[in-house]
């Protein structure tokens, strides 16, 4: 199938490995697949006939719904393979399962897991396309295209940018992805939370840090916000909710302080009145809602990209 | 498009708003719909390239199956979302993910909540089409109108008909719904159940009532018997299900008071032995399992009315 | 529609019940299907417009899934049916969910359920054609089927070979389902287990029976390991999982007795170091994956011959 990869490689596991080309690739085609979304009917034939399973071992409606959707868009069928009550709870290994997957023959594999590497074992061991849809703390790929497209649309560009991302940065895929993603394009990456959420050694991730929103967020063009997850441990990093939302919180006096023409991200869900205020995240610099449409762009065009959907015809 | 508005109105929220010329739009419909159902290949292209979310709050196997067979009837595109384990848990409000759903910009959306009048905030705060699957004891405008259309089919006609409803009408949304439509139709509708189980104020319905099945039975043409719904609360307004089914219970003798033609309803599930007897529900006057048949080509009609399939040609 | 059925049958629920030449029939379909498996676009119109429900009373998401992509394969519109949450858990009798579920007008339903017999009081009760899917200890046809297709495109034939089956004799339907079919088709089967896993009356089954693996497994062509499923009662009846390997497990020198060109098979999923060593279940014997692979042409075979797509065009 390889004359069929305009991506030139068989998975997406993390933007860590991928070229600045194949990054513009991606988002170009996110902007074909964006056109799409905007018509009476919503569906092209691309992927017709291709089977692609939606491996998720966390519960995650969100991400997997928007791939659902993406690929329902796409005309390929797919099949939900939810951990629980699966084979997988009695005790079965991850590639014996995937394996297992495997010998039905899917065109590619969609996969949420809660260790970091999970995705690249599986890439390793079967033919199929593996789409990491967030590993543990590690990456979440199609999250910073996301957020990367969302922004290129605002701009034009993603050079010369700065991006402030507000948070739990220890613990998060998303930050990890999107900071690989936009140096790579040329963006600065400003990362902001309260020292006990900071990662050990965040000198290496080659950015600046600050402990203080407002002394950082009057240079920033973009604002991304971070969900506390209380459900990952951030519980004990900060004496209570409303002490991280006055301190950290993004209010209407913050966004004040933007730079003009600036935007709001956040990958939600929201935690309205604590990481974000209700009136800035239905503001009018706020593309949070932007940016789920995005997601179905850009996972169709990661999907149309790494199935060989042109070389079909 | 409002130019491919068959029905002139965006949602489906209740029967408390549609006129008097919708209801009978919506059941001639359906009667088209029933043919479709009766082919050996019972899909059509209507809705090809439309995109429907079934957004389930509380499980409702048989109402969510009953949508989805009409959704893949007519072409549809189908996801669940299911609100288990979903960004609703993680504490995100109805409207955000409201909101995040349209993002992904489905052309409808199948709601389901416990709240009444959550699918009245959803259908102001997004421009898909809603239609409400059952929101708390408010309404469950499909419902009456695969009653009403299951009536019209073995009547010819709803005007000067008498259906009496037994049971749970405090607690029911299926009444609040049937009471609407029935009466826009010209139907009389008798409420009869224990004392406890009526709600106050019933006068205001603008119904016969009763307490005793006995001396309503010989003169209604329908009866329709509510399901015992322990989970609802109804589990304290009476002695005993023994004792209910003495006095409410739809048996063998009951029947045979009926009018002659008369009918025999359950929305379903069934307790058998409790609400009704067995034999009466497999009897010949039972037309309980016409309500689920009609209950798809009621909810193709719905799809089609709103989704203006009429003008995609 | 019964000039519409190669098979001569509405259902299948037991191997007890098929003839010879129908399971001939049934396996020489699947190798069609299977080259459908093997093309680039692995999709067929075959069953457009076909409604199918998958109803699992027990969780399984293997066996759903292996129908689920067989489903899509012959392009028929598929609908889960979970028990978890739906009528069934507000006490609904099995026949009226069928009933219910048969007033939709599905085609064909494939059943899951603990009680041996559901299948056949379902396909007794509706006209829709019932594909067992496991019927508590009873039967799992498909899975013997599929086993059966591995076999013969390994040896070309089923006749005259043996096969050695080795586990929880007593309480597996693969077993039951196995000894029917190889028995029609003229393989012997020899049965091996722990005297407490073997079941009162074996004798009556018409098969070799063993306490010792070592003892038969250099006669056998086909070893089947089945999978110790301490969740159906045979925690007890050995004294450890350590001692079982020791005593039944299949390892490299059990392996190294076998039969030139013999073969390894489990139904999955394994319990590695168990019933069967990792490096047996990876080596060259192995044709585990093989069996994933059959079992959705072989049941795409039963779903094209009971749905008697032949009679379509």
């Amino acid at each position: 199938m390889t004359h069929n990869r305009p991506l030139g490689r068989k998975d997406l596991l993390g933007i860590a490995e991928l070229s600045r080309p194949e990054i513009v690739k991606i988002l170009d085609t996110a902007e074909t697949m964006w056109e799409i979304g905007e018509r009476p009917v919503k569906k092209v034939p691309t992927l017709r006939g291709k089977t692609i399973i939606n491996l998720f071992f966390e519960a995650s409606t969100r991400t997997r719904f928007s791939f659902e959707v993406a690929q329902k868009r796409l005309s390929a069928d797919s099949v939900n393979f939810a951990a629980k009550g699966s084979a997988v709870e009695k005790g079965e290994t991850l590639v014996d399962t995937a394996k297992n997957l495997m010998a039905m023959a899917p065109d590619a594999i969609v996969m949420r897991h809660p260790n970091p590497g999970a995705p690249h074992a599986l890439a390793e061991a079967i033919p199929a396309a593996i789409i990491n849809a967030g590993d543990g703390a590690h990456e979440h790929p199609t999250q910073a295209l996301l957020d990367a497209f969302t922004i290129r649309r605002h701009f034009g560009r993603l050079e010369g940018l700065k991006v402030l991302i507000v948070g739990d940065i220890a613990h998060s895929r998303v930050v990890r992805s999107n900071v690989h993603l936009l140096r790579k394009m040329g963006s600065e990456v400003v990362l902001c939370g309260p020292p006990t959420l900071m990662p050990v050694g965040i000198e290496s991730l080659g950015c600046e840090t600050s402990y203080k929103i407002d002394e950082v967020i009057p240079k920033c063009d973009v604002v991304m916000m971070l969900r506390v997850q209380t459900e990952r441990g951030a519980g004990t990093a900060f004496p209570s909710v409303r002490e991280y939302s006055r301190l950290f919180g993004l209010n209407r006096a913050r966004v004040a302080k933007m730079k003009k023409g600036g935007i709001v991200m956040h990958p939600g869900p929201m935690n309205r009145g604590v990481e974000i205020a209700s009136d800035v995240a239905d503001g009018e610099r706020s593309v949070i809602l932007e940016q789920v449409t995005s997601g179905v762009a850009v996972r169709m065009a990661v999907l149309y990209l790494l199935l060989g959907g042109a070389g079909e015809e």
